[in-house]
């Protein structure tokens, strides 16, 4: 067997990996609006005809493929009962490096970063990229082991959010922390317990928020390696709040504070 | 047909629609915490019995039938993937009259409510009330004719966070603002236009954060009576935040002033 050439991956199967099936009305209208020549191919509903009326003069005139199908069949096709009507075969947007990022900064303009450390729930990864979006997140940082990818059900929860807010991968943590440290950046660790009233804290110019998973929190490499530690204090009625509604706060206090 | 008498309801039926099927492990732990006397019966797997032992012992002392189950069949009996092996069939615990809750809160204390439009789905819901539970919310008021109710799934979300809140049942809506208004709270309309930028806003010392429904918002009748609109100013990548992602935002903001 060791001396085999490794079999060339099925050329059909490739591809598929390089693509994503993006469903949800928002989500899809996005990429058109974004990423049009990332659609591949497009699946509808009769009655959203109307809605995206222009995708499918897209499709026309560049000869991309549409079609027709019923609910059932959008069902099967997303995996999902929330296709909204319409499903987008589309090109996966590469990975940004972290390095391109910083570099697309202006000079000491305020800019956030969000660091997700294992975060694995889709709806969660959704939202956050949603309210990444709306706080004009300058990118979410993933570390490349930790499996996280860009899931359909995550770009309907983020209602067009995914093709707002780009995806940096990192391969190696400690060569993206002095990157950014360069760039001015602190990076504040978000922790159930023991760190800092984040509304008591002042929140500097540059910030990356480091968020962990769901269950287990962020690893105690990376922690140990942030600047500062901030929690949201609460009533101790609830062991914390949801990764995503903490997540908001954070991004919320931080654009105020950038603002004022 | 007209004389004829209304057909008693099933008595096991009517005891069903008084009853819920709480699942989730924090959810569960959280009744017997704070409710126990409401369990009317205990599902779980087998490796659950380490986690729920004090919960067991109280079943056995107190003659509360408790069931071992693989579990797919708790699945079923959830109609959910995410039971964390454990379901518990418990009483709901009865709606809050508004009155009472105005009457409970200490005279001149900052206080705060939220009034929830609408919302219809149970994750958004669950997520708020574990939110509201966080920052020491004093009741989640709900139309009844909106008819939200809370389900399992709602309070697998919260995370105990439904047994720390109470549910408000309202069924006039002037009579509830005459009454809150009487008690000094100031009703914020939460918009996603032409709001005030809640970042500016001064927030009052009694305050009742009104949300409305995720893709409709909330009735003009009831925008029309409120004190005030807010909203959380974006970048506008997207069109909105998730309400679940903006309540955590107000719920956050209120929260740090009343304390400052």
């Amino acid at each position: 067997m060791r001396d085999r050439e490794p079999r060339p991956a099925h050329p059909r199967r490739e591809q598929r990996q390089s693509e994503l099936r993006v469903f949800g009305l928002h989500a899809c209208l996005a990429v058109f609006r974004r990423r049009r020549e990332a659609i591949r191919k497009v699946y509808l509903e009769k009655d959203r005809l109307g809605a995206l009326r222009e995708v499918i003069a897209h499709c026309v005139a560049n000869r991309i493929g549409y079609r027709l199908l019923p609910g059932e069949e959008l069902e099967k096709l997303t995996k999902s009962q929330h296709h909204e009507g319409v499903c987008f075969e589309v090109l996966r947007a590469p990975l940004q490096s972290l390095d391109d990022a910083l570099a697309a900064l202006r000079p000491d303009a305020p800019a956030w970063f969000a660091w997700l450390d294992g975060v694995g729930n889709p709806h969660n990864l959704g939202a956050m990229l949603r309210t990444a979006a709306h706080f004009g997140c300058a990118g979410l940082i993933l570390p490349r082991d930790a499996g996280l990818g860009l899931s359909g059900a995550a770009c309907r929860v983020a209602e067009g959010g995914a093709e707002a807010v780009p995806l940096i991968g990192i391969d190696n943590a400690e060569r993206a922390i002095a990157g950014l440290h360069r760039h001015h950046f602190e990076l504040f660790a978000t922790v159930v317990r023991g760190g800092g009233d984040v509304f008591a804290e002042p929140l500097p110019k540059r910030a990356v928020i480091v968020m962990g998973a769901e269950e287990t929190g962020m690893s105690d490499a990376l922690l140990a390696r942030c600047d500062r530690r901030v929690g949201i204090p609460g009533s101790g009625a609830v062991e914390s709040l949801n990764v995503s509604a903490a997540f908001a706060v954070f991004a919320a206090l931080w654009a105020a504070r950038s603002r004022s």
